[in-house]
């Protein structure tokens, strides 16, 4: 069976950075700790009075295009995720591809355009869509282009507000793909959940409490369900965990329960118990919350082992270097901490060239989605062609002010974007260009 | 190759009635020929106060699956097309999930939920996902429900009022199905086109006649796209043709233009000839705008001739029925002809198991597509299994005072769907029960 999977990637940050611990926690008069080491961030990106997810999707997409040489006709589809529409009918896709027409000669004509909705997990799904199409052999010999690009914000003095992000990841779906390869195997946890939610409203409704325990318990049940198909895993069968990273601290928790899971009746479990104890087990108990006590404290105690620390410096930690200076990518983010572990690993000199990803997606709502990735040996040539370093490092930081500018700027109910001020000066890329007369969004390239 | 296709349909009406020549025309000073002939449309159906894209779906989905005889364990994933949806992240899928959970021991929690948006072709996209997840080896055994539903409302007093609609159909998508097998053959035909779109708001900016020569334009390019990879078609290969029917009028409009364009070069055009010439071609002429004058004289003369007339009576009239007396339904609509043509043909006691049909899908934005498909043997079982015959003669016909109750109590910027009047009892079924604390619409079943 030929390989299928990703070929290439690319990131695309909003090209304004928030500094959490200098700006936003003096401003919210906040210890800057609460959001460094709880939330586990360091900056949030925005995007520029010109910019939004059209412009950081076309420009992602036209990148990879570039890079790997790519004309429209070799695309066979465009599937946009998103969580951050502006219009309740037409799919941002056919604006991404209006973009890309505008600097090549061919156009996207026979090529199929879509556009998923479902919270975060909505990019997941699309690869997905995209790995179905090649294997269901209706894709011709083309290759399909997934874009996952969002705004994450939130209303002014909401608790999330610390967690916001901007930015998209344009990726290249394919056969004999030179990054991962996916797996055929896939388990899912899904449920009908109110735990973040938008109704008519750009700016989410949210539970934060419950939202990081369905988080948590739709992560296991899509394990469980992984696991069905794939077989047990052991912690040692995966060489990093990306999961969906709305901020580095939901991550740390999800790992450690995580890990938990994995290692019972295994021989980590066995060698652990002199030390910290064996899992308890539900039968051993009369009553549920006494089990759970028993659960919980298990777990304080599994947390501090020098095995579980290794495990996670190694597996998890990686994932999270960008997501510390950007933010929540929404959909974007699970496919950023992919990102962000391979180039750590390309930095420490590591060859994972046939080493297994186990990649963890999420959305509220509320669905968790396990996969396995393989990794290829053309994996550190396309992640060193990666310019996110360059992009991190030219980010415009904003003062608080200039933060509720551009927040005002990016909020629909406003209608400040037109003539706002701009912080950064576009080159050779896509810019919002203004609105037409049906209230369409445009955009033009600047050379 | 195992054939996969639609198993099973199911459509499921808004319970009002709105008569657009006996009510509607008056109360807008107009003569009723302007629906009845112009458009093609006597009715459009109505959600009733308790009834949304939520309970519309779910208990089209609840019938299916009744009937059928499933339980949530054979469904591994629920596909919901829509373009009327009512958050921004959260899809519809979890919500009808969340509703038939209600009614069955088992629940969905390892099936994939998603939701597509792109005008009214994400129906059709979200059978070709299916299609794809089972060709792709990934479905374990399982089934997919996909749902295609919309209330399809028009600011009032907008050109587009006399085409507004609202249902559902839900499609049962698996291995050797009962209705149709679909081809694995597609053609696209897609452009970055501002006909028709929701920029930030619930009800339409049309562009009304751009979004005819759009539609022409796209679905001609979609079938240059099938051509291409499933070969030269004719009339005679197919024995119905459902396209997307935002109304009647438009259909026949595509049907004549399809009809030109696969007839050139075949004995049908040379048989022609004699009556009334052959199609201009280009090259004879000196200037594009003298083409087209020939090429609109031909097309004139083409619809005036039986060979045309039979071909549309067989083909395309049958397929326009329910449409007829629903109006649009955005992402159902072309299922409703799907069903409307085979529906048609069991009554006159056809037998059509073999035979093929050719399906045109269209979403504004925009992106037409076209697919074939094979009855199958059990194709007449399904058909007669259907209700909506009992559906449309029971919904309760509106008075132009209740139509305009009624859309506002649709209208997501009025707060009036809480306590609002109800026309019509409902009787074991979802319906509409209020919102909960953070906004999110809540459901319940009525015995």
């Amino acid at each position: 069976m030929t390989a299928v999977g990703i070929d290439a990637v690319e990131i695309r940050t909003g090209k304004l950075e928030l500094d959490l611990a200098e700006t936003f926690a003096p401003a919210k008069g906040e210890d800057p700790g609460k959001y460094t080491k709880g939330l586990g961030l360091h900056s949030s990106s925005f995007p520029d009075a010109y910019e939004d997810i059209v412009t950081m999707g076309a420009n992602a997409a036209h990148r990879l295009m570039e890079r790997k040489g790519l004309e429209p006709d070799d695309i066979g589809r465009i599937d946009v995720a998103t969580e951050s529409a502006f219009d309740n009918s037409k799919p941002v896709s056919t604006y991404i591809a209006g973009c890309l027409e505008q600097v090549y000669d061919g156009d996207f004509h026979h090529a199929n355009k879509g556009e998923r909705k479902f919270a975060c997990v909505a990019g997941t799904q699309s690869i997905d869509d995209a790995y179905n199409w090649i294997r269901a052999g209706r894709h011709r010999g083309r290759k399909a282009i997934v874009v996952a690009t969002d705004t994450a914000l939130y209303a002014r003095g909401d608790p999330g507000e610390a967690t916001q992000g901007a930015g998209a990841v344009a990726l290249l779906i394919g056969e004999d793909p030179n990054l991962v390869e996916l797996s055929p195997e896939q388990g899912f946890g899904s449920a009908d959940e109110t735990d973040f939610l938008k109704p008519n409203q750009q700016f989410p409704s949210v539970d934060g409490k419950r939202s990081v325990q369905v988080y948590l318990a739709r992560m296991r049940e899509a394990v469980e369900d992984f696991e069905s198909v794939w077989g047990e895993i052991e912690p040692g069968d995966f060489t990093l965990v990306p999961f969906h990273t709305p901020f580095p601290g939901m991550v740390r928790k999800a790992a450690l329960l995580g890990f938990r899971h994995i290692t019972r009746d295994t021989h980590i479990e066995e060698e652990l118990a002199a030390e910290i104890g064996r899992q308890p087990r539900a039968e051993a108990f009369d009553d549920e919350a006494a089990f759970r006590d028993a659960i919980s404290e298990y777990t304080d105690k599994l947390k501090e082992t020098e095995t579980y620390a290794a495990w996670y410096d190694d597996v998890i930690d990686p994932t999270l270097t960008i997501s510390r200076e950007v933010g929540n990518w929404y959909t974007g983010s699970v496919h950023v901490a992919r990102v962000s572990g391979l180039k750590q690993a390309l930095e420490a000199g590591e060859d994972l060239t046939g080493e297994r990803l186990l990649v963890g997606s999420y959305g509220s709502g509320a669905q968790a989605e396990i996969h396995a990735e393989t990794v290829q040996p053309g994996w550190e040539d396309e992640i060193a062609e990666l310019n996110v370093d360059e992009q991190l490092e030219s980010r415009y930081a904003i003062s608080f002010e200039e933060y509720e500018h551009i927040h005002d700027v990016h909020n629909h109910d406003t209608d400040t974007q037109a003539d706002a001020e701009e912080f950064t000066t576009p080159d050779a890329e896509f810019v919002f260009d203004g609105w037409g007369r049906m209230g369409e969004r445009k955009y033009r390239y600047v050379e």
